[in-house]
């Protein structure tokens, strides 16, 4: 029985590069069959229809779809009445709790130097996403308010979320024979806790909480003993992770946080055409490149592929299916530091087209 | 009749870095003469006393100072009741609504390939900073929420402060003959409107319309029509400001993402131990360096002062003081240029000390 995935290439680059990532999940060597169904979202189709994500979209998404790729979306340039973004209503709606964003810098490029391989792992349901938006005028004008939720149930099951990724990261590397970029399996905590006392405060407390009774409660039956925790507040954390990428593992953070941490952290990896991402909750997983839509390439041929093509993998991988997703990433590993085939955002000049032959050809496809 | 300042190292390194710029300014050539009044804040006089921003400080600031120093605030490892942040009150007792956070790489040192000079305009008053922060016990644990305000009067006066300040480094450019880092004065408005369609749709289209109306109603009479205005989506931003830093002159944002971002543009420029800001308000300045407390190196002797001797001259500048605040900056510039004299945070081996008697040698002190 074929692997159902739903298909949201929505706006931009998206439609240029989703299509790339599911030909190469097709094609690759041990991969399970698949069923692509497209499936429409995005501002376009609202700015046609009224409607950002049909009902009907999430209906096949829920009842028939084993996972699913989102592409990327655009940004309105003004407020517009009754539009709300469709990437954040899928996660609410099909309960996408983790954003897990892996950035990982290419062994024998010049990012060597300064290493990266972490992983953000993004509360995915709520802080200000939770878009509980009021506006009313008062004597001095307008004033706007946004609510900002933390629960301590998201802040728990991101937090074991966090742990569980960097156990199955140790466990990858035992496998695989190669070094730990920290000495050990660790998850930073990153919160605003000095002023968010409150709401922040909430959410280190359940991350911590999650290690604290796992080893205690539990008598030692539990793992996540064996990881490492620090903390970093959110600016400081931007900081470091420009200043000394290598020292972090996991970063669990929430929501809006998390969003800036991993395109931060996609500079360090020399282009956010690189950064791959799902979407997971407990029984569905959705791939997504961490890039926009780019409305300034859209239409050229030109964008880059791997984010999306990467995400297709990372899909596979958090669905079971380790050693196609392992082919994938080495297969893109080598493309990158062959680096003769490149699109504009890394420097080179290759297209779209050409960045897929060379990974399906390393993929021996 | 002299200058009273108030000063208040407050936790850690601030009380290291803070007399030193105390002393710069008490020798700058042509400085005015000062008077410093030293003033009790901090987290470690909270867990003495139980008030981390005594009234009377307050008081002596409003009443009798000109100005004021704050060094660096320690941050709690666990809630602690009771306890605000010292610095956080001080912006929103004095007003202090505009943070203003230079951020500018030095000419003949290695940054120079990636120039940085830009100044983050962080408005300083609300957003989650006015930390109105509930909890309640629900049958599905804990749930905490914060209030994001964004205020139209608040949106505005932050607008016009970006503006002015674009406009007063056109003009200081054009003096000391330089050329821009941009071809020409900008404002880039950072925001999440995305997702936070009223709220940070209202900061948008207000900052925007400082300089629609500007240009429009008072017909021409305003200067802000000068400036070029742009946007950016804070995760977006945050990636640009690293790949493209010199496309950036001045960037307004509201209060966390300005946080966020200072610190992100701080590691361009070598180290956190550089960049100062003032908070200011229509009748007061006080600066401050970006860094923190510093736990980890306090009490060693080795906090890098230039942050705070940075600060004090931005002080000076905001005052209305600009030729000795020049001499500062230069000083500063021509040791951290000669790069012999650097501290642990710059990969040197000087001192705090060392430090100050080379900024004083290069001042002519
Ligand atoms: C498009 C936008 C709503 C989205 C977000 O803020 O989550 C994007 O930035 C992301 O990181 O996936
Ligand atoms: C110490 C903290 C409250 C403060 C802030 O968040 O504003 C600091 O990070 C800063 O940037 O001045």
């Amino acid at each position: 029985k074929a692997l159902k995935i739903g298909m949201m290439p929505a706006d931009g680059i998206g439609r240029e590069v989703l299509p790339v990532a599911q030909r190469v999940l097709s094609l690759t060597p041990g991969a399970p069959k698949f069923e692509f169904i497209p499936l429409p979202a995005g501002f376009e189709l609202f700015t046609k229809t009224g409607v950002a994500l049909p009902e009907e979209t999430i209906r096949c998404l829920k009842e028939e779809c084993d996972g699913a790729m989102f592409g990327s979306v655009s940004s309105p340039s003004h407020k517009v009445e009754g539009y709300s973004s469709p990437i954040v209503q899928l996660r609410k709606n099909l309960d996408l709790y983790a954003n897990i964003r892996p950035v990982v810098g290419v062994r024998g490029t010049r990012d060597e130097d300064k290493w990266v391989d972490t992983v953000i792992v993004r509360e995915n349901t709520e802080c200000l996403y939770i878009k509980s938006e009021t506006i009313e005028d008062t004597p001095n004008g307008k004033v706007a308010k946004a609510i900002r939720q933390i629960s301590e149930r998201a802040s728990t099951r991101i937090g074991k979320k966090a742990f569980d990724v960097a156990l199955a990261r140790q466990e990858m590397r035992s496998r695989l024979g190669t070094a730990a970029a920290v000495g050990q399996a660790k998850v930073t905590v990153c919160h605003k806790a000095n002023v968010l006392s409150t709401t922040d405060g909430l959410f280190r407390e359940s991350v911590r909480a999650v290690k604290e009774n796992d080893s205690i409660s539990k008598g030692g039956a539990g793992r996540y003993h064996e990881v490492e925790m620090d903390e970093q507040i959110v600016d400081s954390m931007v900081y470091r992770l420009f200043r000394e990428p290598e020292v972090f593992d996991v970063v669990v953070a929430p929501n809006l946080y998390g969003d800036i941490l991993s395109d931060a952290a996609a500079a360090l990896v020399g282009s956010l055409g690189l950064v791959s991402s799902v979407n997971a909750g407990d029984s569905f997983i959705m791939g997504e490149p961490v890039h926009g839509s780019a409305p300034n390439i859209a239409g050229q041929g030109i964008a880059n592929p791997i984010a999306s093509i990467r995400s297709g993998a990372l899909m596979l991988e958090y669905m079971g299916y380790t050693e196609p997703a392992l082919k994938i990433y080495r297969a893109v590993d080598h493309v990158l530091r062959e680096g003769n085939v490149l699109t504009p955002d890394l420097g080179g000049k290759a297209t779209t087209d050409d960045v897929e032959k060379a990974v399906l050809l390393a993929l021996g496809a």
